[in-house]
């Protein structure tokens, strides 16, 4: 398989109510992002709030969004559970639906070692159907997949890229570094707001949730960010940032991002609603407004 | 429902291989607490390692350890986990095979915020058929439940009880006070070298590891705590210390104590294997051998 | 000497301004802690704010309060710096003014590993003319003292004991079987809500911010627990924690403790003023009140 | 004054022994770094160990440093302090030195909110005598100056620029965010291995610890980076890389990086010795060996 290379979006899930599916919603989002010019999907990630969905209702959406795709761009599945069973069987069902790869962060109730960390995703490699993307998320997980344990298991055949949600550029610094010999290696860039150096320093491109709302703005930060043109990747920044300080800062809590994502998709008509699973809930209307607000700022047409 | 005190030893979960479970070990552990004198059991916590198995492993497990306890003690069921539609069918389950109550430690892929804890475990307390006990558990799900978020859910029906694995007994003092008009809601300290000292100032408890091996040791520290005699508490104290820096620190990781009680429970002849599922790995010759050196030191017939 | 047993408490700084010692209070408050049966006094801690004072304020401190006690409860001197050259000049102000001993948290910049804990410890007993007490307090120092660094420093001569401040009782039982056989190694436990408790499984007494406003009440509160009286300390202990509950949580911050105990005490008219030094700040107004009605809630005669 | 764009290096502190200056060491550092082109220097940072120096010994440091520059380029001076007081008399001191500015990063024994902190740094620009840059050390001082923070004090006439050693670049686009209308606001990175992807985004340059050793290279990727010369930023990050993942990785422990630069400037000539003051002790021959043999590979000449 060729590297993928370009934005990923980690799609969101639209949802009617708990674990039903807004399939219309989910349709519309496709086909706005693909129509954006998107490399590839990912589907059940962090902004996908899989962890609060059911197993059940996981599988739908994998088989619904491989559908709506039908080959038109990768789509990458994330299989993160914390049992190794459950994680390979969801990399069953993506690989049943035609999925391109799956991504796993580290099994996140426990805390493992690097050392265990390294045997977990050894086992899980060597047991996915389709080719394993790292997933580095140590806000959520507890742990940090350290730079030479990723270098340790770009080893494996079955694992060919990594998703960092870090922020810490130091770390992402050293993955380049320590793989400049595995050009076949993806590394992905999580937080938008560094698809723009990330790119520029080598990383193949950007997991970026805004790309849900405005999937050209990121595909055009990609492409500025490829060809080395610092002026355009200044100005697009702006508008990232712009996105990133008000869109995803309007809640009180850590949630804020979620949230933000999944109101601005409702409110750009996207999606049909904006319902979050447990433990969250989707914004009332005085965030709701600021959020039309903050999307009226950025020019965006709110319906 | 009668309120539960004593101890109520967290199970291990006994294991052929991944998601296998070893039935007879199973059966031998039960009689072993059961004959041990403990008050209730808890299946499917943090020392079950529930979240490394299969949810088809955890029902199977359920269902097993209900018919073996036959009514005996009262089970309780753990039904931790990051869907809230996957806990509220754990949930049944433990209903329909006849457990007294259920366990929820707070959903642990996101970090919510105390308002966010509250709705989730309102809901979930709503759905439940079982009495829901609350699981403060900080170092594994990121989040602490605060000692106001404790009094406030205190208040729904169907919320009973609270165990703490926190080990922060300021926390622990400031829960016994503030559900200080509450004397039917249960509390309970998890770590086992505080099981006395929790007890003497009017804990109901202690969901202690411990007792997977030494079910009287624990019974003899709740006793004697409960009739306020110091000095059996402190010499009882010493035997639990002597385990708790032993057994549960041969291992280089924070899977120590894990590795420990099932390793230890294997050298006891209770169960057949010490198989623990990924991410974890059962310890190795040199390991197991000061395990059993241990076991000696503290006077247990090793087989 | 011999080892110092009850209740120590942390004084706090009475100020009139930056760097400026309410002598007047001092005074009072040292008379005030004496006459309530304390046994001994523990200056420029984290209580004092030490780490906010100049190092000549400091030592004027050393100097006022070591002549107003004037031999009459043994006194400890906090020396906890991040340079082992002024934590030294600190001992030996202290013991030149006939202080008892001296108190040090680990160097609080850099985060050493145990091991540089142990090299830095050994030289600051090598080079302290007064006995020193250990102090851990991970969460201003970011490091935790583990039991074994502790073991190991407990053969030092010139380490006579260590002050908790962790609240993590599982850590605390951890010492005190570690150090079962050094009956002359000195174990106090910082938080005010855990000295019953702490006492009652044999701990030597407790540091206790709160005995700077009512000595008596903790100093009773380790009496009843050495003599073992469970009724009297679970009663004592409630009314410890109607002050913990109300007076340390009026604020927003972190600093509610520092900024309740100071505000009760000029409110109870021990001291002139309750100046914090930055980047703290006293209560205005509203919080001041909160604090009068919670002192008067007590039963307490507000000034 | 003018802003300081490109390489500050954080000059280390050559010892001979404890709160001894190694003054022939500074000399040849300060001419080599002089030579080699970068644009300022900053003292008794965190690589400076400021914090573990006496305060004397910090006088006669800046007195020492100041007199060799001669006011070739301007001279910053590590201020930070738990007490205002402190900080304020060696920002006195950097001034009547000649120094250009002084750096603070938040008091690091409390941790501070961010209103606390805003009233800190508030004060303390108040008071010293020379332009105030704010430091971000989280890992340190425990908590982070957030974004909003920064742009609040940015307002204040003495407070100038800021320095974050974060790593978390997603909090540094923030602030190139805010900041974008205060173009005289400076903001510079930390950790080297970032400076050429900061610089490409805007920031002004890198306060790299690599620049003791190797003050050319840093200088080389601020200009390139200056430049958006992709190409040569990538090559130089290669090498700098190269010193990253080997010289501040041979310890076992968060001083790896402090021991490893140390080490080197002795082994490169540049310095006496490489002692380091408590918690922390210059590596042993082993170690040593190591470095040398690092440098070796990088083409660096050992004597």
């Amino acid at each position: 398989m060729k590297k993928i290379q370009g934005i990923i979006p980690p799609m969101i899930t639209p949802l009617l109510g708990e674990d039903t599916i807004d399939r219309k919603g989910a349709e519309q989002l496709v086909e706005r992002m693909i129509a954006g010019g998107v490399h590839a999907l990912f589907l059940l990630g962090t902004t996908g709030e899989s962890q609060s969905l059911s197993l059940a209702c996981r599988y739908e959406f994998v088989e619904l969004v491989c559908g709506l795709v039908a080959g038109r761009v990768p789509v990458l599945v994330g299989i993160t559970e914390t049992s190794l069973t459950e994680s390979v069987k969801l990399a069953e069902k993506a690989k049943e639906c035609g999925a391109a790869g799956v991504v796993a962060a580290a099994p996140y109730y426990f805390a493992p070692s690097q050392q265990e960390l390294i045997d977990y995703y050894t086992a899980l490699a060597d047991r996915s159907p389709l080719p394993l993307y790292l997933y580095n998320m140590p806000s959520h997980v507890k742990v940090f997949l350290e730079a030479k344990t990723v270098a340790a298991l770009a080893e494996h055949p079955n694992i060919v890229g990594l998703k960092d949600s870090s922020a810490n550029m130091n770390y992402f610094a050293q993955l380049t570094y320590l793989l400049r010999e595995k050009p076949d290696f993806a590394l992905y860039v999580g937080p938008e707001e560094l698809t723009g150096e990330a790119v520029l320093m080598g990383a193949d491109g950007g997991v970026n949730g805004g790309a849900n709302m405005f999937p050209e703005l990121y595909v055009a930060m990609y492409n500025a960010a490829k060809a080395h043109d610092i002026e355009k990747v200044k100005e697009l920044q702006k508008q990232i940032m712009a996105i990133s300080t008000t869109i995803y800062t309007v809640g009180k809590w850590g949630s804020s991002y979620l949230k933000g994502v999944k109101c601005a998709c409702s409110l750009l008509g996207i999606i049909s609603d904006d319902f979050l699973p447990l433990p969250y809930k989707k914004f009332e209307a005085e965030e709701r407004a600021k959020i039309a607000a903050a999307l009226k700022a950025i020019g965006a047409e709110v319906k």
